[in-house]
């Protein structure tokens, strides 16, 4: 098992041989506790993928650090001996960009995993990268404040929200991950710290590093620190459950929706038959179901506020076309809601394996891509399950296996796909709303993008990388540096 | 006049000699119409500065593009032959960012001033770079929208609020100009032509690149067009005076007031011995003249909410030892107050130079900032007129040289600024907030920003524009690319 072959070095470049059990004492020796370093057959399977498990990678160390100083130790490390890096949080991505494509080292920082500070005066937080989207929302909420971004995946680690920049359901009203960021501490590539960004509101102060690195999915740096944004926490919140005859009508009305200047915190739309799907899967109930397509929005204010809003919306949805305006006040019943709606996924994975997609458009084309996707799945046979945000167009589509082959199944999907990712650019869409781009969604993004953007992106890898130590061959990249 | 030199090419590059009148020709056929085409002494002295034309630079040729095509011509021919160029829109900016320091080509793209799209169904519109902030704001509000930064500049051009990532008072609510810029067309250096951001809401597409180009002050990129998105313009707007004892019992306050979750569109601060200034030069009375500090709100939204966050706020302010609560429900009152705060620069600019600062620091740290500087005031015996946006901790200074000889007001001002940008960035602030580095804020930036974050934008400078043909020796650019 020894022998340096094994480390998967970066190919393009030339190195004298030396020792693999040299290279595992200086990486030992770059970490305080030898527990925490693990090589070849000790490490555990789950780190060689995403949490689709679908295509594995190959490591030669996990390495699990507790600090920033030891992730630039292992960083050096990589960098002097040309070692590929793809760090880690939770691994609950779904694009494949922590699988260890190019082998090497895993940097797991899921044990940084402290809240440093809650700063009341300053309306912010400083976080290890590790800490769960969910820990932090609990944590903060306790304190009387408010993070907005909610994505749906809540054992996510924000170190990963922020790699991927994550939205979730409130980012009509609030924003997503990116607007949250106040300032991060990453380690470069060679293993320098670097700290972008600050605790102040307003920045005009040089290039603006700090939203380059949100969202570069680990191919720039390894966050290490984080400074959030929070706000006081909103006093109350309710959901309406808003039935519409059809998916067309319910969109068209989302736009009077957001014109009326309300300010919903979210607003999902689902179609009939995929609700069905949650209920069967949880034997709960929905409401309304002579409907066939549902917006589902969500007020948070003052209370006062909130009934204003909700009596305005509850006119117009009327006068739009909607079949009855629900308000969920029983809470049994929008538990039950929320539940169906947040299952949908899990639903269809319980029958058959599925290909996540999430697509944005603009908002004004989120019927038209939805419209194009029923088609397909009955020119096709493919089962699509499209459901999402309508308040901003992220439609997030489950791409249904069911009986097919391996190889009909990796034909077929990926013949669709190319349908379905070539109409979102036609509509003006995006590969990605949320999810990332990793390895999964490479091939569209590609395909789709202008080269001179890909090619400036990969300028700019090159400018901070030149060794492609870091998360090499994701995303934007798909070939090395020139040296 | 003729002769090479004049063109002040790059002079880190040997090029062969050629005629100064080829060059000329060059470039005259690259744009359509020989009128805006400029040489030598043919160009006004305003294009050689910022809009407060202490520092002048040599321009060789001065070229006002009316399109993405011919902008794309002048920075090929520029690229081609090492000639460095300087963007501008109106010109308008404080720090020197389109003085043409190295002399060549200034590219003038205030006469692609077209808007070019309002898209009600996607809240977005479209307009050429040179379109003013006055003229957009005006066009979308007559059509019910509403265009949310608002830096105090209305002359100023989209392309260049852009280019700085200008704040303004609204920032409190809705953010600065990064936040409303959707999608921008962009010519790189060497004549290339990129479109980054689209009409999405959501973007996990790959390298933010749109928010590496905002704020970059024309470092990287030309700016051709620009989506910016919109909103409906809110019901109503009311503005509430709250007057002081002291300034330090107002900023605490502000705090308070950020907690209650009103949400107020602007939180100002002004101190009674600045607001003087401004009532001597326009001949109008501020209310509440026994006040030492104010703090100015604003709130916009529907009328019915506004009555409630206005009453709670009232009740708050008070318990937080505000000497009143005065809604400024009379028009011509509310109109006397916004001027006076509207005219301060000028005032002080009508009987001394000065030299505008705009430093941002964190919200908690804004009264200590501007306690320190009145000691550094009554020490130094430098006027410094301090005011601006108590929500965002964006100070503004007018620093005053009264009656200094040129020398003594160089040396007095940097000894003084040297400890107040020492303070700020002590107290975690930054140089700017919204005017941006240009060259007057350079050494400031350069000596307190820490060298990785400046290796890095000059490793991002290089990767884009390794001929260091835009903006050349701004901001955060010191020295030429190694070639």
């Amino acid at each position: 098992m020894a022998g340096i072959d094994k480390i998967d070095k970066l190919d393009s470049l030339r190195l004298e041989d030396m020792d693999v059990e040299v290279l595992k004492q200086r990486l030992l020796s770059a970490i305080g506790d030898k527990n925490r370093v693990l090589f070849e057959e000790e490490v555990d399977d789950r780190y060689k993928s995403d949490v689709l498990g679908r295509r594995k990678g190959t490591v030669w160390a996990l390495v699990r650090t507790v600090s920033a100083m030891e992730v630039s130790k292992v960083l050096r490390f990589a960098w002097e001996n040309n070692i590929s890096v793809t760090p880690r949080g939770a691994g609950t991505n779904l694009v494949g960009s922590t699988v260890p494509l190019k082998g090497g080292i895993v940097l797991d920082v899921s044990e940084m995993n402290h809240i440093l500070e809650l700063d009341k005066e300053t309306f912010t937080a400083t976080v290890e990268p590790g800490v769960t989207l969910q820990d932090f929302q609990e944590y903060v909420e306790g304190k009387g404040f408010f993070y907005p971004p909610d994505p749906g995946e809540k054992t996510a680690t924000i170190g990963g929200n922020i790699s991927t920049n994550a939205g979730g359901m409130r980012a009509v009203k609030y924003g997503v991950t990116r607007d949250y960021v106040m300032g991060l501490e990453v380690v470069l590539a060679d293993g320098r710290v670097m700290t972008v960004g600050s605790k102040n509101i307003k920045d005009s102060s040089g290039l603006a590093l700090k939203h380059l690195l949100i969202g570069s999915e680990g191919t720039l740096g390894v966050i290490t620190k984080c400074i959030l944004k929070i706000m006081p926490k909103p006093e109350a919140s309710i959901s309406v459950l808003v039935p519409f005859a059809d998916l067309h009508t319910g969109m068209e009305a989302v736009w009077h929706i957001i014109n009326e200047n309300t300010n919903p915190t979210a607003i999902e739309f689902v179609e009939r038959k995929i609700i069905k799907l949650g209920e069967e899967f949880l034997g709960l109930q929905f409401p309304y179901p002579q409907a066939a397509a549902y917006i589902i929005l969500t007020f948070d204010g003052h209370p006062s506020e909130i009934e204003a809003d909700v009596k305005r919306i509850g006119q117009l949805a009327r006068k739009k076309g909607a079949l009855d305006f629900l308000l969920l006040e029983d809470k049994e019943t929008a538990a039950d809601v929320w539940k169906i709606r947040g299952v949908l996924v899990k639903a269809v994975e319980a029958v058959s394996e599925q290909e996540p997609v999430d697509i944005v458009v603009p908002i004004n084309k989120t019927a038209a891509f939805i419209s194009f996707v029923h088609e397909l799945e009955k020119k096709s046979g493919m089962q699509m399950v499209s459901f999402g945000h309508a308040g901003d167009g992220n439609v997030h589509l489950c791409v249904v296996r069911g009986e097919r082959s391996q190889k009909e199944w990796e034909r077929e999907l990926k013949e669709n796909m190319e349908q379905v990712y070539g109409k979102a650019y036609e509509l003006g869409g995006l590969t990605s709303g949320e999810h990332g781009i990793g390895i999964s969604k490479q091939h569209y993004f590609l395909k789709e993008t202008n080269s001179i953007n890909i090619q400036i992106m990969n300028a700019i890898k090159n400018a901070l990388d030149s060794k492609h130590i870091l998360n090499d061959g994701k995303v934007y990249i798909f070939q090395k540096a020139i040296q």
